[in-house]
């Protein structure tokens, strides 16, 4: 299984994208193509003490940057690295393509480079975010559709269903679709419509979930239009941040109080790496006809390595197959 | 200024709500009449020593519970102490109703029993929220209209700058737009219509923002369709334990991190009740001719009391003149 990876995007840049490739590379023996400007990539190989021959190139040279229009970008810039690594999984010249580029750019990439899979009429961001003592939830659409119709929700639900699968090695994980209420009378006329589709779907459709929920784990998917997806995200990052910001402002008064801080230091750095989900290893693109894995913006090499690790690891367990398999099914089950 | 309060509402029930009524009668002076069932009222204000002819009490014979299906429950109970302390607000015997009863029940009881503003096509239930180191944040809709056309929006931008004005006391409040990017052009059709709504509304709109911004103040007032706003609270609610439920996880391993999280307990505790919207004094449903306000379910009588309290003082403030005025003068501004 190759990757082609987008080595030129990221807050951080080539610099600390090309290290993370290699140590995908070496460490977790991901097959990775390196895609990007071809005298940049050998320059940082160099300067890793790395032999170039071992490595293999495909030169892109252009790129897109995080404040241009996405989807016009993705139409004019074809050498942009992210569309060369994007055309390397349409010509199954690679089976993934990752990046820590724009969001939006891999959003329009995904459907007009790499092409949709049978059955997936619109390809969805999906994401792992963590739960009080449980494997991580699957939340998905985060941002790709804003705006839903109920046949696109059972669709995230069949796509998020086998990419939970794949990522937590979880059987027939239980999906829930997100609304105002647990009853299935809740939510918009989107929702209700959702939650009949999916209670005769043939998956483990466990009903209406309420946002707060979602971070007890009690469902292993749990389903939502692009709009609450990035809500849903968004939220959780800033309250995650506030929630640390105001620990630290109360935790620096008092003598005993900052004492205490700095014993219970390292608890508080690990909960907030747990709640840190760039840790399991980015954001999927499902429905198409390969793997488009965003990788977190901030990453760092090791970050972005894991992100490729991680991509490896859903392709050997067979993610787009099983995908391409159960999307099928439903649209022959409708004829 | 008279509150009608509902006394049988609540996980707590009269027990609580009573003596949380009384209390604000006594501490803060507000005007309460006791609404519920009269032999339950005076049996709880003998044991609390009080004598009952000092207390305005108004019988009602039924009430609402939690289960009921709300419309039906305030359409056929009309002798419920929820739809009996309403109809004194719009008889104008009471300026406003408090109730720790059924949220779907008083969203019902506001357009059914008390009437709408003029102007106020969908009355909208708006809640503060706290944030890093400045005053709350107001949030609506957070539940009554799960879908909403842009126009309104637009009205419950002016009853959210109403409101945050009498609450937090600031003079024309900024106003931002619940959305998935702060571009103008982002989020679904209605969203992108609300934001040109509302660009040459003379409000101080600011623009979109996105959910992570909420928690730290970018805007006064925040608006969003009903679905949006329970996705934003509870996923808070909910994302709020779960931290604190990871970091006493973290902090019962090892000697040195239990010793310092005795210390840090005080710190710790005061950023879980800053967290607490509860503190903030209950939800009002806006766009009434009269103020019907929701305590927490779970409200005990201090929790109460402050509702009651916050009441009161937004009456005091001329709220309901001051969101009426608003929405008239937009509605004579469109003819």
């Amino acid at each position: 299984m190759r990757i082609a990876v987008d080595v030129m995007g990221g807050d951080m840049g080539p610099a600390e994208m090309i290290p993370g490739a290699l140590m995908a590379r070496d460490q977790y023996g991901a097959q990775v193509i390196f895609v990007g400007d071809e005298e940049t990539i050998k320059a940082h190989l160099k300067e890793n003490g790395r032999d170039e021959s071992d490595i293999e190139i495909v030169h892109a040279a252009d790129s897109i940057s995080m404040d241009e229009d996405p989807l016009a970008a993705v139409r004019h810039k074809r050498d942009s690295s992210m569309v060369v690594a994007a055309k390397l999984v349409r010509e199954k010249k690679a089976q993934a393509a990752v990046t820590s580029g724009s969001t939006g750019a891999l959003v329009a990439a995904g459907p007009l480079v790499v092409g949709r899979l049978k059955g997936a009429s619109r390809p969805a961001l999906a994401t792992p975010i963590p739960t009080v003592g449980g494997h991580p939830c699957v939340i998905l659409d985060i941002g790709a559709n804003p705006e839903c119709q109920a046949k696109n929700l059972l669709e995230f639900a069949i796509m998020g269903s086998a990419y939970a699968s794949a990522l937590l090695g979880i059987d027939n994980p239980s999906i829930g679709l997100l609304s105002n209420g647990t009853e299935a009378s809740k939510g918009t006329s989107v929702i209700v419509q959702a939650n009949q589709m999916l209670s005769g779907s043939g998956l483990n459709f466990v009903g209406n979930i309420e946002a707060r929920s979602i971070f007890y784990g009690e469902a292993d998917v749990v389903v939502m239009d692009g709009f609450a997806g990035n809500v849903v995200l968004k939220l959780s990052e800033g309250l995650g941040s506030a929630i640390f910001d105001m620990v630290k402002e109360e935790m620096s008064k008092g003598c005993m109080v900052k004492a205490g801080a700095l014993l219970v230091k390292p608890a508080l750095k690990s909960v907030k790496r747990r709640m840190d989900y760039s840790e399991y290893g980015g954001a999927p693109l499902l429905g198409l006809s390969g793997l488009l894995v965003k990788a977190h913006g901030s990453s760092n090499r090791k970050a972005f390595a894991n992100a490729i690790r991680v991509t490896s690891e859903l392709l050997d367990r067979g993610l787009v197959e099983k995908m391409s398999q159960s999307l099928s099914a439903m649209v022959d089950g409708e004829a």
